[in-house]
Parts: structure tokens; C-alpha cells; sequence
């Protein structure tokens, strides 16, 4: 049985990929500080690793991971100040975006799945995606777009069963619960759990302000309690966002039966 | 008195300004459908009005609107091929927004808000606020970002009270009833209450796709419920909401008393 | 009767307007100084009112004005750094244009008309408009270009009767007699008769230099006599101004009888 | 004696030229038709003889000519769709400029003039020049630009010499009487005078169509009347232009005593 | 011991690589068609592992690889329109490397290397860390930019054993001896050496033409001999690519002896 | 007879070429120190000549010559900061090569050559007749480019009468026997044999470093031997050069007897 990683694939191996109708999924991660305990590489981990679950049921291929994403806000990642991090500039990012997603659909792809772990690369990895594939040119490819690993992905009862009442909305959730508690269910060697540390920000306005006040973001890189996380909760949470995802895509490009609707925001 | 609109300043009035420490806000908006009923205008006036409202209180003047914004994406405003809309690619809208912010800084504005009333402009206008002011640059100016007018400054309690258990988030209520309501009290005279409609997309589901399916929009181009708007609900929504972003600007650029924090998320 | 302000349309009308084949005006202004009695606008203004005067006789919508245009020259306007103005890069400019009527094009206007009045967007604004409609594409769109709301739409014996022949030639007529009379006649609210002076630059040569010489600018930003501005002038200039661009996007885009020719030159 | 042209030194005399203060000289041109007698580099020698005439008087070297510029439009030069014409992009043609004259700049270069002879690249090539040197940056260097070859250098009494009170204005004159002749004076053997022709356009308002209407321009693309151009007259316009121009870049980047102004406008 | 992959690191960890002087390697690769023995990201493998095996002798960080580079010529790769590559413009893929050198250069690291494998990004990628790294900047910091995996790397002995003399220049060994050799030594569950051909073009002038003549690349997507391969050949010529490549990273960034200079050219 | 050079034709002649087939030829050189002996302009004049060379022989125009290319690196011509030299942004030039070459497509040329004769121009110069011709087009136009002038041109005889066994290499012989020989030949006037040195770099590493060593390049900017340089060789190096293009442009473009291939390597 062939890999799923499009990178192990020979060209011919892809040519028929496509040719059969499978779905491309590009990931989109980012390379920026997750606390003392999380590695950079974080995001683009996820999304590695949500693809290529998704291509364990479906007809997919995974292309190679984008693992430098958009430079994060300081109330949200750190900013770009914060140690550690390589971020790309917007503009830079929309168009890697879009000579990658245009190169699937000129191979023959008619099914395209690009999936962003990294907030602030939410409506840059859209755009970019948007020009590749400007809705009034010809032919029938269509590419998805998902721009949040968790939002919309975890069940709400999971939340509650993790969080209780103490659910600091995801913007907030860095390098905190969440992610540390699924890494550790997918990468328990990368998560030194000796190291974590519970922080939260002195401020956490709806505005942002540049320069970043100090207060807008902790010392720690962490923004909100890590401590509790476990792989047992990780597993939890993964599980939730790959079948919330699979069926997602399922719907959405393979046709399956229709979706009730559902709730959106991010 | 001289008016707060720095476009009928001269440009003494204008040095003036700068040098006495006022704060200078840009309002930014787009020009795109709001259903048979609001002009294409709405969120260019909101963003407006906004700034003029915070100017009665604080010492502030308004830059000339940027009437157009990035278009829009079906699920939140009817997407690019709906009729009428004039939206600007985004890698122009974020040059758009540095050139005009830059600008400012060069006349020695100390305080500057950038306040966006339009959905997807978000992410790419702090960007480009970002662009011109680097943090790592040198000077004490400041430039505060406002990326919707309506998030987060509505009181929870004023949500309550107009939609019961009816709310169907912020991204879905569009040219419905906050938008409506909200011009009935500011320019009533700009709508059509003769023509409103409810309506509701097919599927609103938690993911893009391009080219969008038909059923992600809707026909009249409202997105909920317009028919419930009133000058009455308007009247207490924008009070929430001039005196939230007052409130944001008095504590973040004026150094009033220290906020204790509050929720984010969009 | 329906507004001509395209901002005061539904996304309905607009469409209505453009099937019937009404012409789409973008007025493009500029923002920066106009001495010590005029507003940063004034450029705008006269944009916005010319286009809004053509929508009188002809059948045409008003798309929102364009308020920032590109940075003066210190021999026509003080140059960028004086203070009060917000210039765009020239390339940030075009592509602004271009975004534009390209949408305006896309929404069916067959007949547009790109009316700027700031000496210093010349050339670039034609670009602009020029990279929306390229002439190798096809359709029968036809977009008009206007660089100049004074140059040829005011009459010789008008020019005579006010300045005799103390002609100081367009491009030093800045906030001078002739801005200063029409806006008296336009927006007297937002003129300073008594702040008015007459000013002149001690040198006017027929080249630039970079960074220009203190001598290339006056200090008031005045470059030459306001002070024989009347409102009796200006709305003499502005018949004259209204009329000849009537009748040229009638000639042109309207089809009106063939005009004889007529002076060129900027 | 060394060559003035700076293609023809060696790296040690262009450094020694900078180093001694010579003014160093960037003839810009364009590469389009000039009816059925002239070259299409036309303007490019206009730009480059000048500058070798500038030579011969002031210190000054000789930059390589941009022999490409702007495309022409319709009404002053045929357009970019009459045959022959190579034009850069307006937004290329602004960067190219930058570029070299940057490097001048870096090289050492305190006095600077950009020489352009193409109607077109006005307003582009200023901000080309502008971008290499910007005022905000440190330095004593100076960039003067010249827009025009034919505007504001030829006296008066020439020009009614010449044309009596059949003066077209000189965006009319394209490859005619003015340009013929000085191309005569400069480079008989380019002018094929056996096939000259007068020439007018059935149309020429003061605003421009996109795409341009065939009554735009001629068929030839002589603008005007060619065939009274002679040697004789080209000689004498040239003297006056070179007489001008060496007097305004010795008045200006050479301190030569004040100049009492002149009148401006092109 | 911690990981040399910076993606695996921690900010702290990162932190401390840059402050104790350690360099990071930006491996660079390309995504595209080797045959079809090899995956599609042969090239990228290549650089990935030279970093990594260069760390093991000297105190290095191996940032995550560009898996996107320059898409191939029709001569040396089978062209952009060979199924299953993936490539970048040119004009993105500079700005990608910028981008991510200036990152690693604004969180201290004093010693960079930038080492890529693959021909069609030289000169790219080294414009590109040109951008990111201006040598009229300030600061110590020095970029060493390798372009090729195997030119220069490999000894004269070790071809002449492999090749005797039929050695058909680096150009064309695509997908062919060495670099299925190599694959062989380093990832063999991903060589198919089963499906392995030797295979040549028609033509292989030393000019390009645009659109390529089929005749300039083969129809298997190798170029030579690939059949003589082995997992022997590749592990000798990996051990002359990782000497070399140690040796001189050693004496350019680490100051080693210094060199006797050797041989280039590509 | 007509001019072989483009700039000398009017644009009838110019149209006339295109339509009976003729090939337009665009040299591209480059403007920077060739040692103290040889004039900024070498690899421009070399581009033009063998331009003009090729033209005697088969049916062609030769555009005018981008006289300007991209910057050199130390080691192959001294390096951006080496006085003397203008050097363009590579991104500028590709869109220059881009602009030219599109221009040449859209007057109907349909066999075009681009001969560079710069270095440092490779790879820049293909995308730029990449961009202007993409292979997915329609049309049956042809771009053939050549990237050097001396690579591949001279037969391995002639090198070994003029090296013996002291052949340094084509990238390291800038400004020595083969440049100042040919240009002996071509430009006897602009050669100061008085001046010539041989000269050498201490360290020529196959890598690069940014900012590079001064060891990198050699004082004079000469990096061989020069002192042996005659105009005898040149001519004979000259006759291989103009020969090996000839025939190659009349393979590729002219159809004449199919090449039996041959080497390449850069």
C-alpha cells in the first residue's frame, strides 16, 4: 500500500492520484514559541498530523507540511518579538499559499483540502488559496479551506468535561490545555511536561496595540494553565477533532449525505 | 469649535492636532451587499460614525474613511460575485491601510486608532497598521486596532434582551437585525424598512470552499432575521457600543484607569 | 428619485443602474494642504461635487470618492512633507484605481468615468484605469479618464474676466484664486476668508529637485494670490466646470453629437 | 581627454568622476513609432544627445540611456497597440529608475539629473528618482529631474519663428515639425524624409478613452505637420534646448548665480 | 542530548543556541518528478540530511526545510509541466528565503548557512539571503550560501570510480547514478529499484527555448543511467558530500585552518 | 538595406520584420567594473555584438540592449559594492526581461532570441522570457535564451591553444585574457593595455558569503591573467563565439539540420 505522504510518491504515483479523484490536502503550520515545554514546530505538527488521519479514511494525499506560517500576534503567540519564532510576512505567506495550491490544481486535482493550525494565519491562508483558484475561472476543483484545527472541531461536551466553567475562549488557549495534552497523545517525546508552567496574561484586551504592551503577553509563552493537560485528555481531544474533520471533508468534496448545518465563529 | 473630521481641517489645524497629542483615528469599512434594504455603504458608515462618536468625548480627530474593504466571503457578507460590491484585493487593502497609517505617524500622531467595521478585513488591516509602525522601530507612537464594531461591545445583557436564545453569532448577523437597527437610529433615512426580509443560508457551515456552492449565500443577501430591527434596539446597541470603544480608546491611549481584563475572541 | 451616490444604493439598485446602462463615476481626490484657509479635502471635495453635478444631466451613480491620492510636489502643492497631508505611493495609488474600476467592470458598467482632480495623481490614475481595462481584453466597456477638474473646462473669457493677464498658469494656481473662489461657492462652511493670504515661491522653475530646495514652497502653502478669491468667482468657474465635463462624457460615453476637436494640453 | 559616457570608463575613473564631484547624467527615453520617416528609439537619441551636449560644457558623465519607456497613449503617441513599440509597465519603469539611480547614489554621486524625452514616463520617472532619494534620508546628494526635452527649452521667438500662429501645443507635436527636424540636425541618416507626411487626428479632446477610439490617432502616426521640418530648424531648436537645459543644471546643481524664475507648466 | 532540528526545540532552547554562537542551517530543496524510482522529494531529503549530518560535527540547528523550491527547466528536471512537481515563482521563492533569513538573523544567530539542492534555485536562494542579509547593513552576522548538493562536493577519485568516463556533467545526472545512489544510502524504503530505467534526452543543447521541444526531456523523467546505481556508490559518494560540506562550513563560519582555495563553477 | 538594429527602423520596418519572420534579438548585458583596463560596459557590448554578429548571417532584428543587468557577487565580478558598478534588483530585472519580451511577443515577433552575457544574469534572465512566454499559452512563438556568452561557444581547441593547462575556469576568468581579448578586438579604442594587471583572488571557494570576505575578490577587480590578452585572440575566440551562435539560433529557430546534441554545463 502506497504512503499518503504525497513527498513519498513518485510522479507517477501522484499522476494517478489525482487522476483518480483523490483529495490534496496542503497543511499549514506555523514555526513560533509554545511555552517552555511545547517544541516550535507545534502548529505545523498539527496539521501534519490531522491530515494525515483524515487520509487514513479518505481518498487523500498529504503534500509537504508549510511548516513557516504567519508571525503571531503578542496576545495570541507571543508576537513576533518573542524568541524563537520565524514568521513570514503576510504578503509572502498569501502567495506561498497560492503557487502551492495553484501548482495541485494545474496537476489535476479537483479536490483540495488546505488546513491551517495557526490563528494568525486565518484569512491570509484563505486569500491565498482564493487566488488560485478565483471563483470565476473554469473548470469544476474545488478547494476547502479550514482555518482552525480546534475551533469548531471539539465537541462541546468534551470541552465542558475538560474545562468545567474555566473555558478561556481559543484565542487565549496557547500553548496551554489543549495543545499540550494533544501533543502529548501524538508526540509525547517532544513534551518535556518537567517544564510546564501555568501563566495568563496580565491584560487580555479585544484590541490589539502596536507596539505590544509587555502586559499583552506572559514570560512564559504559555497564556493560560498547561499544567493540567495529559495525554489521556489529548486523546480526547484528538479524537474529536478528526472525526469533526473527516466528516467534514467527507460532506464537503466526497459527497456524503448533507450536513444539518452547524455552528460557525471562530 | 473646530469640527472633529480632520478633512475639514486645514493643515495648521491639523499640525495642531498632532502636536497638542490628539488621537487620530482612521475608520475603515467596505462597500459590498447588505440585502435589499441598506445601502452598500453600511459598514463604511458604522466605522464613521464610530470614530466621530469617540471624537465627542476624547480628544480625537477622524481621517477620511476608507470606504472600501477587502470583499467579502460568501458565508459572512455574500462573497465577491454578489452584485454590487467593490472590494479591494487584500494585498492592495493592507498597503491601502500602512501607506495612510504611516502617513500619520510622519505628522507626529502619537495616538492612532485604526477601527475596521468589516469582517474580512480582519487580520489584514492590523497587518497593515503593523507594516507601518514596526515594533522594532524607534519612537513612542502608538497605533491602537479596532477589528469589528461589533464584537465585544455589546453588552452580554443587551444580546439578551434583543435575540432571547435566538443568537446566532456574529458572523451570521449580517444586514440583519444589528445592522439594521443600528442605521434605523443612525441614518434612517437609508433604509428601506419596506423591503426587509429574514432570511437564512442553506448550510452555514464551519469551513470555506471556492468556488462557494450557491447554498452558502443567500438570495436577498440577508443572512438572519432583518425584519425584528427598530430604531429603538439600534439606539441601545450603538450606546454600547460608542461607549465600550470609548472606554477602550480613554484606557489604551489615554492611560485612563486600569482595565481589569475582559474576554476576546471573535 | 433614487440618489446618484452609489453608497446610498442596495446592492439592487446598483445592479439596476448598471443593466440600464448608467455611467459609474469614481471621483479620485487627493488629501493635503491647501493653505492656512482651505481643508486637507478640498481636492476630494471638488471631485465628488463635480461628478455629482454630471449625475444632474446624465444618466450616472457616484461611486465613494477616493480620498487619498498621491503625494504633492513641493512646486504644485507643498511637497510631502508639508505638514497635514497623507499621500499614497504612486504604486499603492494605481493598483487602488485599478481595484476599482476593475470591479466596477466586473458588476456590468459598460460606461465609467475616472474623474481626478490633483495635478500629482495625473499619469497614474490613467494607469490605474488603464490596467482594469486593458484594450486587448474583450467587451465594450469604455472607461473615460479625466486628469484635471480645471484644465480645459474652464473658458478663456472666463480666465480673462478673473485674472486679466496675471495668468499664473495651472499648475501655481494652488489654493489660490481659483480653489479658493469655487469652494467659497461649493462649501463656504469650510473656508477661512479671514485666514486668507497671497503667497508666491521665490523660485518656479521648470524641473524638480530631490529633496527640494526650501525656496521650491511657500511657508503658507498658498502659491499665489487668494485673496481676490469670491464666491461670485467660484460659481462662476464652476458653470463653466460642470458644463464642459457634461458635455464630454455626454460627447463620449452618451454619444452626443460629434464635438469639433478642442486644445489639449496640461 | 576621457570620454564623458560612462560606459566607455573604466571603474577607477567613474569612481575618480564621483569622487570630483561630477554631475552624473541619466538620459531616459522610450522605444515607440515615430511615423513612417523616424527611428523608434527617437526619443532615447533626444535624451541621449542632450546629455552629451549637458557634457560638453558642465562636469558630467553619462549613465547608460533607458532606451525603453512608459507606452504611449493614444492621443500623443499611437498607444500600445501601434506596431513597433516596445513599452514597460509603468509600475517596472518607476523601479528601474529607482534602481539605477540608487546606485548612483551609492556610488557617490552627488548631483544627479534624470533626463527624460518621452512624453509618457512623465510623473513616473520623477517618482522613480523619488524612491532612490527619498528627503527623509541623510545625505547632501541632490537628484534633479527634467521631464521633457522640448517643454519650457525652446524660446519663444523660435517657436513663432517656426510655427507662426499654428502652435498645436507640444503634446500634439509627436514625430512632427519639432522632433523631424532635431532628429535632421542630430541624425540625418536616420530620417527618411522621401516618406514624411502631415498627418492629424480626426479627434483630440482633453481626456483620454480606454480602449482607445481609432480617431484617437493616425494612421500614420504623425501627429501633425511633418513635412515643413528641416535640418535648419532642427539645429536651431536644438541650440535652444541644450542652451537651457545647461543652464538650468548649472544654475541648480551647480550654484550658477539665482535664477529670477520662469515660468512653469508642461 | 537535545535535537539538532530546531523544530523540535523549545523558544528557550532556541534562545540559548543563538547566544552561544550556534549556526542554522536553512536546508532548501524542491518538490518535484525524479523518475519513477524516486519520490518526489528527493531534493529536499538531500538537504534535509546534509544539515543534519553537518550538526553532527559541528555546533549547528537545523531550521525546518523549504520542500518547495524553483520549479525545474525542461533540461534538467522535465520542466513545470511534468506531472507531480510542485514549484514556486521564482519572485516568491526569493522572498520565502529572505524572509526566513531575516528571522534567523533577528534572533541572533551570527552564522547562518543556507544550503540548497537543487539546480534550478542557484542564484535564487542566494538572492534571496543577499535580501535578508545586506552587506551595507550593521552587525557580524555572515550568511553562507551553498547552492548545490553535489557540485564540488564530490571528489575527482570517487567520480572516476563510479563513471569512468562516461561522466555526463552534474546538469544532467537527474534522478539518475548519483542521486539514486544516494536515496538508496540514505532512505531505501522510499527507492523503487524495481521500476528503475536508464534513459536519455534527444536533444540537450546548452541554450533553453520556451515553450521546451519535447526532445528536451525524457519521457521516464530520468536523464542518464540510473540502473547502475547501488546503496555502495551512494554511501561513498554521502561520505565525500558530508565531508566536504563539514569542512567548509568549519573553515568559513567556525574559522577553521584556513583554505587553499580549490576549484568552482557549476 | 535596412539596419539590422531595431532602434534604427521606424515602426513600418519594425512590423515588416515581425511579419515575414524575422528574429528579434534582445542583448542583455550588464554595467560593472571589468579591471582598470576595460570600460563598465564590457558584457553589454559583447551582448550587442554577438547580437549583430548573428544578423549578418540569419534573418534578425536586434532590440536595444538592457545595458544594465543584475549586480555581480564578489567572487565572479567584485561584488555589489565594488565602485563603478549599477546593478539592478533582481526582481526589477526579471520583470524588465519580462516587459521587453512580452512586447516583442505582441508585435507578432515569433522567433526571439535573449542573449545575456552577464554571470550573474542567469536564471534571472530565463524566468523573465519564462514569465513573458509560459509554456501554457497559446501561440506558436518560440523563446530561445542564451545564458552566456563564452560558456559553450568556444571549442575546447581553441581554449587549449590560448590556457594550455592553466584554464581557470569561465567564472573565474572576469577581466582577464578572454574578455580583454575579444574586446581587443571588437573595441580596440576602449582597452587600456597601459593599465592591464593579472591579478588574482587569495581564497575562490565554491560557496558564497554574504557580507563577503575581501579575500573574496582582488583589488583591481581583475581576477586572472590579462597581461596575455592580444586582439589576435580575440579575433580567433570571436570567430568560434559568433559561429557556435549562428548555428545554434538557425537549429533552434530556422529548422536547419537537426544538432546531434552536445554538451552543456554552465
Amino acid at each position: 500500500m502506497t504512503s499518503p505522504m504525497l513527498a513519498d510518491l513518485t510522479w507517477m504515483e501522484a499522476r494517478d492520484a489525482a487522476e483518480r479523484g483523490a483529495c490534496a490536502i496542503l497543511p499549514v503550520g506555523a514555526f513560533e514559541q509554545h511555552g517552555p515545554h511545547l517544541p516550535l514546530l507545534t502548529d505545523a505538527i498539527f496539521a501534519t498530523e490531522a491530515a494525515r488521519a483524515i487520509a487514513e479514511t479518505l481518498d487523500a494525499v498529504v503534500a509537504p507540511t508549510l511548516s513557516y506560517g504567519c508571525r503571531s500576534k503578542a496576545l495570541t503567540g507571543g508576537g513576533p518579538h518573542f524568541p524563537g519564532g520565524i514568521g513570514l510576512e503576510p504578503a509572502v505567506f498569501m502567495q506561498l499559499v497560492e503557487n502551492v495550491v495553484r501548482e495541485l490544481l494545474r496537476q489535476g486535482f479537483e479536490r483540495i483540502l488546505v488546513l491551517s493550525c495557526h490563528w494568525e494565519n486565518r484569512h491570509f491562508v484563505y486569500e491565498g488559496a482564493y487566488q488560485a483558484r478565483q471563483p470565476d475561472t473554469e473548470g469544476s476543483a474545488r478547494v476547502m479551506v479550514i482555518e482552525s484545527c480546534f475551533g469548531n472541531t471539539i465537541r462541546q461536551e468534551t470541552l465542558d468535561a475538560i474545562f468545567g466553567d474555566e473555558w478561556p475562549g481559543l484565542a487565549r488557549e496557547h500553548a496551554a490545555i489543549i495543545e499540550t495534552s494533544v501533543l502529548l497523545h501524538l508526540r509525547p517525546e517532544l513534551v518535556h511536561m518537567d517544564r510546564v508552567v501555568d501563566d495568563e496574561q496580565a491584560r487580555f484586551p479585544w484590541w490589539d496595540v502596536i507596539p505590544p504592551p509587555p502586559e499583552f503577553s506572559t514570560r512564559s509563552g504559555v497564556m493560560w494553565k498547561a499544567t493540567q493537560a495529559s495525554e489521556e485528555t489529548g486523546r480526547r481531544l484528538w479524537a474529536d477533532i478528526v472525526a469533526a474533520m473527516t466528516a467534514a471533508v467527507d460532506e464537503e468534496l466526497f459527497g456524503a449525505a448533507q450536513s444539518t448545518g452547524g455552528g460557525s465563529g471562530d
